[in-house]
Order: structure tokens, then sequence, then C-alpha cells
């Protein structure tokens, strides 16, 4: 009997991570995996392309964490820098296409893989796509980028956006020695945390010496007579110079191929998948940021492009593939960035995100210190928490704070994963000894205050029935 | 109508906490709180007094959270220098004396807070009480050992006994340039840890140039004309000099005075309460070092000696003690403790815990980074995970490694607490970002591990059957 047929589009973390399960589980024989990657590499980190540019990580090699070589000793036939032009649900083929030659072909598969991630979101307005314009999602667009800053041709950059990958961009270019401005239409950066903590992340941008230009939108890139960018206007009518512009809105999912072939997308415009990542239409898999994940509290569809769930999604759909049996439990929001010192993380349910999620909730903030605060190194740290009014069920924390402080969110994270209560986080069983944290540590100073919070509000309510 | 009295032994952490909480909830003409402590502190860090002596912190004041005036501005009663020499619970007085003139009286009370803490276990062997034989557990302690170490009479530690704070002193001594030997009756130090993380314990020791004597007992401490202790000697008959000698058994519950008056122990030594922090003795409540915790794993009553369980417990009885409803809800052996650079915690149960509790289980080691491989910074992490066979249940967990590796430990405690098992930790929505943590934190990577573990022993079990 011949081998079934696994056809993978998409060669990085999704993909490969879905491939290499399943060839963990069914040898050669019995299934034939071709994986297809338009760019040059496979299984790599594109989180790490900001400290690549920035200098931090010294080559792209780095990044890069199994090679097509790698991967083909594994038995999977990787097909590099061809791209699938076009999915035929019905016939169960793809056309796929060498970038090399230009020359298309066609191949059949009993099961696909679709892992295409995420494409930089680009402003419609006039010239965001002219020469000069860099969104930054592949290992490719790393290098292209490095290539034009190392012309020396470039003093002035400014970044479209202030999420999480257009800051850490902006710090790269900063490092760099370049004159940087953010442009970001929320009050505060990186919309997904609240405005107080999002203070922070504007404090430490400009502590950087980097222009913050808040509450205003960018409107067009101007262009030089060879079509390149030479500046960003912005409401108002402001003209910032650039010699390159950055794009920093996030990403959206890379679904314009699935779409083409009738792959049904979500509410959410990423592609619909159940908890064991098999879209609408048989024999048809995704996994990564091109699909759209539950949220556990606010039961919303939403893609979220994130490595460690790509890499998750591709695991659950391999083994799956394989003949195992796994899913995808869905996410809840977690998240952390460093800008400059600074650390933030969050879980959960933002302010806005709970409020239109239709919970009552009351918040709590603390500040305290990473360590003892007489121990030497101790930094500060601020834990916010949102905590449901009545049952004090947590629904959300964010995190700033200098070295040490973020990772704490995980705590909470698994909290909030655990539908825990307020008081119950406050009796949680958490390290302590003076270099690690103070003796209450601020998980706890804060669950302890949002605890308080919640029992006030239940007495206030008392008081006024 | 006067005031209900309430009477507080010991004005550290739980003491204090419970005074402080009471305070609050109940003004001074309906409550009356006299405390008394014996030693010229109130609300200090016994944990932090390692780290004065090795002069990471600089002063004794550093360690003090809040003074007697502080306390008193908050109408509570401190009486410090003052000793509880006997209670009488039919009468429902103590007994108090002044160590400044030595005189006693009788303070009545309505309500009792037992909140005496513990004593350095010492061996009853030869020697052991003899002078330049310290055990350090409260401040005053700490201080009496900086003075022997200024004299500069000392050259030679020997720390009998390898837990934590027994490392924690012999660091101590070390950074003060002294020779130092560690002596332990394990083969790996801290008791608490499975030997194979232990193994790091004992090189971080090694390699601060400590000398450990492990597998064998200190059998006395010799002493000279004078009563002062000038080596110890060890089974097989080796000798050890030193003109310190420092007591790492760990600690008792300071029971005497509740046993005297007939306050009911628990089967492991420490004062018997309910989840309220009430003893079996109507009016008498008891919270820190001297009581007996719940082991929500095993369900074994033990005495867990920590700041941070000392300040919940005493918050609780505190609450009850001012109208409040509030419970402590046990504790899961959560532990975290530095030597050098190593950084180590555990949770959970431990191997030999686990099967002594009943439980079948599997185990899985891993070794990562603290950060995305490729990130500068990133240092060595192992998580190590114990796992209930068949159901998956996390039991345990114990972590090793540099800087930022051991407060990961609060994750896996939050999942123990939750009953969560290895294929729901997987599944985890934990923060990345490359400054952070790789792609897969380690944590998670420690869960995919124990998953498959469980998985092939129940395949392993199938085929047998």
């Amino acid at each position: 009997m011949a081998a079934e047929r696994l056809v993978v589009i998409g060669g990085d973390a999704a993909g490969m991570s879905a491939a290499s399960q399943a060839r963990r589980r069914r040898g050669s024989d019995d299934l034939d995996i071709v994986v297809f990657e338009r760019g040059r590499a496979t299984s790599y980190s594109a989180c790490g392309i900001p400290y690549w540019i920035g200098g931090a990580v010294g080559s792209e090699a780095e990044l890069i964490a199994r090679t097509p070589e790698q991967h083909r000793a594994n038995d999977l036939d990787v097909r590099m820098r061809t791209e699938v032009v076009d999915i035929d649900l019905s016939a169960r083929t793809v056309t796929a296409r060498s970038l090399e030659d230009g020359k298309d072909y066609t191949q059949p598969y009993d099961s696909l893989m679709y892992a295409t991630g995420s494409v930089p979101m680009r402003p419609k307005a006039e010239g965001f796509d002219a020469e000069g314009v860099y969104g930054v999602q592949v290992l490719d667009d790393g290098a292209d980028l490095i290539r034009e800053l190392d012309s020396g041709r470039v003093e002035r950059v400014v970044v479209v956006g202030g999420g999480y990958i257009g800051l850490e961009l902006a710090e790269a270019c900063k490092i760099r020695g370049l004159d940087v401005t953010v442009v970001d239409l929320s009050r505060t950066p990186v919309g997904t945390f609240d405005p107080d903590i999002g203070q922070f992340i504007a404090e430490a941008v400009e502590n950087l010496g980097i222009t913050m230009v808040l509450g205003e939108a960018a409107t067009s890139v101007e262009t030089d007579d060879d079509g390149r960018a030479v500046a960003v206007h912005i409401q108002g009518g402001r003209r910032l110079p650039a010699e390159l512009v950055i794009l920093g809105l996030g990403v959206r999912p890379n679904v314009a191929l699935a779409k083409k072939a009738g792959i049904p997308l979500g509410s959410s415009g990423g592609i619909a998948v159940d908890n064991r990542m098999r879209t609408q239409v048989e024999g048809v898999w995704s996994a990564g940021d091109c699909v759209e994940s539950r949220h556990r509290l606010s039961g919303q569809r939403m893609v979220v492009a994130l490595g460690t769930h790509a890499n998750k999604q591709g695991r659950v759909a391999g083994i799956n593939l394989g003949g195992g049996y796994a899913t995808f439990p869905g996410v809840i929001g977690t998240a952390v960035t460093k800008v400059c010192d600074l650390e933030v993380a969050r879980t959960g349910l933002s302010e806005q995100e709970a409020d239109s999620a239709g919970y009552c909730f009351v918040t709590a903030s603390v500040d305290s210190t990473t360590k003892a605060g007489y121990f030497p190194g101790a930094k500060p740290i601020r834990v916010k928490l949102i905590a449901e009014k009545r049952t004090g069920t947590l629904l959300g924390a964010q995190i700033a704070g200098r070295e040490g402080a973020a990772k704490r969110i995980d705590t909470l994270a698994t909290a909030i994963w655990n539908g825990m209560g307020v008081d119950e986080v406050l009796g949680l069983d958490l390290s302590y000894a003076p270099p690690f944290s103070p003796v209450w540590d601020p998980v706890l100073i804060a669950a302890r205050k949002a605890f308080e919070a919640v029992e006030a509000d239940v007495r206030a309510d008392a008081r006024a029935g």
C-alpha cells in the first residue's frame, strides 16, 4: 500500500512542529511528508529578529533552531524557496512555484497542513507600499532591514504603530544610533495594556531617547521622485522626515491562499479550527499565526500571533496527524516584553476587554520589590489585578517593573487558567527567600489588595441595598 | 463595657500580623492588645540574618519592617524584653517576666495568641551547648554571631547540618574570609531536595571553597578548659578544629511553654490548630513557626518554619480575632534558596515524600535556558517534575539553575495547588519573549517530557497486561 501524503505549507514553528510530530508517530513508509517553504530558513525565531537587528543576537544562524538539512535527515521532504500559489480542495492538490526558476508544479495530498503565519498590517493609505517602508515578519525581512541599515543611508526612522514589535524594532534602531520616532494612535503604547501600565512603557521608550507621537495617526508616507519614502505625515499636518519607515501595527493572519481555496475563516479573520486544529474542510489542518484561538475567559475567537502558541498548536496538529489525540486548550492573552530595562507583562483580560466581555470588576495595583526590600539588587515591581465583583474571580493581571518582575505573570496566568479567586491566590504557597521576593511576594500583596477591594465593594452594595 | 483583652506572646511575623489585623478591625475601646516580646526587635526578617552576617545587608535596622514604636503608634501595647514564663489556661492569665529587672507580673487575657516561633535544633550529644556553638534564629542571635566574628578570634567554622539556613550561614562566613566546613548526615545537602538536584547544591557549595563532609554525623563538640568549642568530632573519628560551631540542622517549634500549660500539640510536634488558627483550647490561638500545617498533597501535618507562612497565618488569626472570617489553606512545601549564583527551588512532594504518601509516580528532568538560547544572558535551568502514574497529576517539582531560574517554581506551585495534570500544564498560556524564555518555556518542556513519561508508562502497562 502506498504511503499517505501530508503536504505542509509553511516551514516555521507551526508547520515544522506538525511535520516533526507526525513523523515521530509515523515512519516514511506510512506517511510521506512534503513541506513547502517560501523563504530561505525553517524553524527560526521570528520573535528574535529585533534583537538580531539591535545586535544582541550576533547572526541570523543563531535564530534558526533547525535547518532544512536537519529536517531532511528526519525524513521530511523540505522544499525551500517554494511558494504554494494555489490549493484545489476537491482535487486534493496544491500548486507549488519555485522561486528560483518560477516554474509551477502540482503536488497531491491526502492531508494538508496550512501554516502560512502572518503578515504585517499595512495601512491602505498613500505611500505605505513605497520603497523604504518595512514590515518585519519573516527572517528574510530582518535580513533586508539590516542591509538597509548597514547601507549608511538611514539616519531617521519612523515606526508607525507602538505595539510589541514596533517598540522592539524602535529600540533596536535606537541602539544602532539612529534618530527614532514612534507614532501611535493610542494615548499609551501597546494597547493591550491598560493606560496606567502603558504609561510606564511610554516613559521607558522616551528614556531611551525615542520620540513618541501619541494619540495621532500616520496618514501617509511621502515619497521622492524615485518612489522612496522620505517622510511620514501625521494628523494635523505634521511631517516627520525619515529615510526608513517601519510598520509596527501588528500582524494579520496570512489567509489569502486559504480564502481563495475556500477554507472557511472565523469571525476574527483567522482560519477557523477546532481544538484538534482541524479546519472546516475534511483533511485540512491549520496552526500558528494564521488561525484563530478561543480566549478562555471572554469566549471570543481571536488571532494571537505568538511563537509559543504556534509551536503548541503545531505539535497538537502533528500528534493528531500522526494518529494520536491531542487538543489545544485556548489562550488567555499572556504576553511579555522588555523596553530597555523595563519589563512589562499581561495575562487574562485588560479592563477594556473585561468590560467588553460583560464583566463587572474591581482593580487593585500595588508597588513592591522583586526581592526583599533590604536585599541588594531589589527592583521595583507594580502588579495590577482585575477581579470580578462579588465572586472575586481573577480576570486579568498586568505587571511593570525592572529585572525579575515580568515572569511573575506566569503564576497569575496559571491562577487565571484555573479560575482562582483572589482570596485563593492569596493563600497560594509561593516561594520565599530574601534574594527572590519580599516575605509577601508582590503577587500575594496584589491578591490581598484585590481581595480587600472585592470585600469593600460587597459591603458598599449591602449598605446601598 | 470594658474592652476585651488580647494577649500576644511573640512580636515577630505571626504575632504582629495577628495584632495588626485585629487592630484594623477593632479599635482600642473594643479590644485591648498587649504584645510580649522577649527580644529587642519586632517584625523583623529572620530569613535575612545570613545576608546581614555576610554583609549583603548593611545593618540590623534594614531587617526590621516595623519597630515597637511604630506598632505602639498603632495602639498596640508592645512590651519588649519581656518573656512570658507561664500560662494559666483556667485563670486566663499569663505570667510575664521583664528581662531588664527580672520581675514577674500577671496579665489577664480573654484571647491569647501564641506566636513563639522556633528554636534551632541542637543535638543532645556532648558539647553542643558549649560556648562558641551558635544557633541562629532570632535577630539577637545574629547580633551575637556578628560580634563573635568581628572579634577576630574565629578563623575556622564548622556548620553542623546542611539545610537551608546552614548553607546560607556557611556562605556568609565564607564571604567573610573564613575557613568553612559543612557536616551533613545525608549524601547531598538540603535533604528536602531529591539527590539529583541536591548534587547541584553540593557542587555550588564546594565551588565557593567550602568543604563538605557528607554522609557523616557530627558526634560531639570538643571544648577547651574554659568550656569553649575548639573542634567538632565526626563519625569514624575525624576531628575538625573550629573556633566557631554553627547549628544548621533546622529548627523545631518553640512549644515548651504551651506544653507546660496544656495546649495540645499535633503529631508533628507543633501546636495543633484548625484552619482558622485556633488551638484546641477555647480562646487560645496560634500561628507561625510554632504551629503545624496541613500538607495539601500528602494530608500530613508538618511544621514549616517560613516567614511567608507566619505572616499569612498571623493575618488569618488576626482577622478572626477581629471578628472576621479567614482560613489558612495549608501548604505544599514550596521553598527556594540561593547558594552563590545557584538558585534552587522545590514545591509539592519530593520522590521520597511521594513514595511515603503512597503515590506511584514517574519523573522527568529537562535542561534548558532561562531566556531564548540565543539571547545574551541566557542561563542554564534544570526542571524536574514528579507526576502520578496514570492520572498524570503533577505531584512535585524541583528547579536548579542560575539567575532567573528558581522563581519559575511559583508557576508549578500554582499548578500543583490546582491539581493540574502534566498534560494540562503543557497547555498553559505562559509568557514568551526571547529576553524571558525559550519559545517553549522550561516549565512547558518539562511538562511535555513528564506527559510522555506518563503515556509511556500506561502503554507499558497495557502491553504487560
